[in-house]
């Protein structure tokens, strides 16, 4: 576990457009395998996308994410998937609508039983793997989650994705508050949508461009294009990832230096 | 579907001791496979079982058996098991205690989102199979069931289950209501409990001596037992079972002729 | 159980080009779930699709199948799957190449124990549903379903499926038999395709027009497309289905007037 | 990877009874979850235990664990479990004996596919987890084990396990051979049995105590009890473990201890 981080205690309220929220994928394990770091993630990000059972996250540590993240303040999300433990929802799946969309809410919940019992709620969602990456441009399945998030909420649940996907646009047809964020450590094209994953240059590994584009998207709301030009991104929150060695000294690293630019690190309301 | 039973629409309150609950698994398919003819039983029960996802029960199932209950005034009650597909639940398992109650409050939190959904709530919790006869005996069990239930509604759930069994002396012991059941179907020991399947003439299998058997629990409070003897069983609810050809049948038949005897069938409260 | 039909006793060998080979998707029932009539289909048809864990089939019905597949001379074949008990195999998904190539295999393996187990050998192996259909037309996974098939068998097995499927391109391309279906219950297209499901009259409800179909195939290895003209489709096998009331009378059917009118149903060699 | 020790290219034999072989459970990660480290154990180990996909092992793991083996000259066995991914198998279950025999069977037929491609074969079985434990006294489940086995080899492939445990008399009985096994961190009663997990001082933490013991083993055939006597225990093989932190490291040392004590560390034949 890190030590809080300044801005926690700070009690002048920084510029609104300078806070951002962090959100981390957690509960990623599943029984007697371990992934993501819960414990020091939970001491840096302000939203925690909670695996609800269908890539990951048994019941045990479902309800021990929720209880830690109740405990620091840290808002708790569902992170919806495909059923899919055998590719950790990786898998892209023809899910027929009705199915998908009640898949979603089942997910949703169960994740709010333990949210309720650690004195919290679900207050947002957010796909997982596939699912995520096909809601940015499927309309059927965008609609899908959506559907999903009403039926098991009734109410404007947020939901945390890309901006311009389709997922939002349903969310936002549905009346659903809509979350963008964007993540540091991928690269960008000009017109403002990542970089596909397997084509060169996608992924950012080296930390001190991650901290610098991160800096970018919170201060700036806007980052470099794998061509060079300045893009607007006009983000409320930044993914940092928690499945990887050194995933949470990155993570950690990132949130001080936002605290130390005068950006507020807060979840998002 | 079976027409209404004449009972339903008597506005002469019988006594208050000629009424009886009947129950039944439902929702037991999962995906392509069905198993319990949900939609003729729904019209016969007061109170579904609903599986949940463990050993039966998809999510679009869950739906579905939610808004025909609601629809037709039958009590939601989650019908909570063994992760065990594979085995139908019906293979006891040695699951620690924190384990097994973070299982039990899951399935109740994905149920309760579709019982919500369609207007209700879940009203009650029985455990299936394996895990029903394990709680008859197993304190250890038992009490991480209904430490699941309390993890899971943080009120006073009524648990369904057999009298005497140690779930509800666990349910008792944690201020839940407990509801007793009896099955028309299984012989009883002079003792009052059930003859384990396995031993001679455990099933009743005549249909004639079904109801009688149900008469004689609804009106009587009593059963005669294998050796003969009249034992008093002071239950509230008769459990009729689904998931067999002509199971209907003989649920209607239990229903019109407790109806006929005078005995109001309606959920318990 | 069906009586054996005539052309099982005649010693009269009919002409080669009046044989054609009965294969049904059998053992597709799970744990308690059962679906499609094995005991009926295995007196009926020629070859069995043998379920093999992924989407249904348990190793005990796989078991119990093989035992009376290998008792009634139908030749055992493997119905391999995307991993999807929830979907049924239905939902077409993403599988990476090599994940999909080992999944095959691991189905394959576990056939063959039950196989020799009863005396025989997986001799063909068949894609189900979602994996079928996209090994109609995608060469990554028609290529990794065959790489499967090799890694499993090491030699010569025959796969089925649709002449001019990507799959049999993928077999024929590493050395292995190929055998054409035809399926008597679904329209075709005058370029000797499948209608695909959803559009209007993709299937074939009438019996009498099913009889007289699953005839054109095998004796004149033709079949009226949805446009009215005559089409040639070479098959060696027909499909006969048998998860739907019904269906093994329909396959029995089948069987009948096919033997009746002088073809020889036998297992393709 | 480890460097290979000395005996492995030491010509000189040494004693017959100077010989031991070293197994461990293998490739227990699934999808994308690792555990154990397969790599670095396969250059120690001289038997690896494989996961078959029950409670843990996908297919792709399943291959490449068999090709390390097979490359390496490691004896490939199949780890058979109970049906249990989300309990890692270590839950017992009460499987009917006829469904676990067909179960066991399935695993083994999975494995071998991969071993046979890889240019070797399943040349032993060991339960996994709860199974084992319950195998040590379980007539029943002991029996259908290895029933599963016969019904998957049809020959004598040999059972690991412990010695005196219902599963080797249930072996001898049915003409399989037995490998007795040893455990070097775990303490033992003056009757030769284990102490079990959850009684005081039952796993041996301090790493040149294990070793020690692991030298016990191999040379003296023999162990001091937790109460201080010398028990003799007539064991084969030693099992390592792989799947906590340091544990390669451990076993390695005690693979170069053995090697130094001149004990020849090799496969059981």
């Amino acid at each position: 576990m890190y030590p809080p981080t300044p801005e926690r205690t700070d009690m002048t309220a920084p510029l609104a457009n300078l806070s951002i929220d962090l959100n981390a994928d957690l509960g990623e394990g599943f029984g007697r395998w371990q992934l993501t770091d819960d414990e020091a993630l939970l001491s840096i990000v302000t939203s925690a996308n909670v695996a609800c059972g269908f890539h990951a996250g048994d019941p045990s540590t479902m309800r021990r994410v929720c209880e830690l993240a109740a405990e620091r303040g840290v808002r708790v999300g569902a992170q919806v998937s495909y059923r899919d433990l055998a590719g950790f929802g990786r898998r892209s799946m023809d899910v027929p609508a009705r199915e998908l969309a009640d898949e979603i809410a089942y997910q949703i919940g169960a994740l709010e039983i333990f949210a309720r019992a650690a004195g919290t709620r679900v207050r947002y969602v957010k796909p997982h793997g596939a699912l995520y990456n096909r809601c940015v441009h499927d309309e059927a399945q965008a609609d899908a989650v959506v559907e999903g998030v009403r039926l098991a909420t009734g109410g404007p649940l947020p939901v945390l994705g890309l901006p311009g996907s389709r997922l939002h646009e349903a969310a936002r047809a549905a009346g659903l508050p809509v979350i963008a964020e964007a993540f540091a450590d991928r690269a960008y094209t000009a017109a403002g949508t990542l970089v596909p994953r397997g084509e060169p240059h996608a992924v950012v590994h080296d930390p001190d461009t991650v901290v610098k584009r991160a800096l970018g998207f919170a201060r700036d709301r806007a980052v470099t294009s794998v061509d060079g030009r300045r893009v607007e991104v006009d983000v409320r929150s930044l993914c940092v990832h928690g499945d990887t060695p050194g995933a949470a000294d990155l993570a950690h690293r990132v949130r001080s230096e936002l605290a130390a630019a005068g950006v507020r690190v807060a979840a998002f309301t």
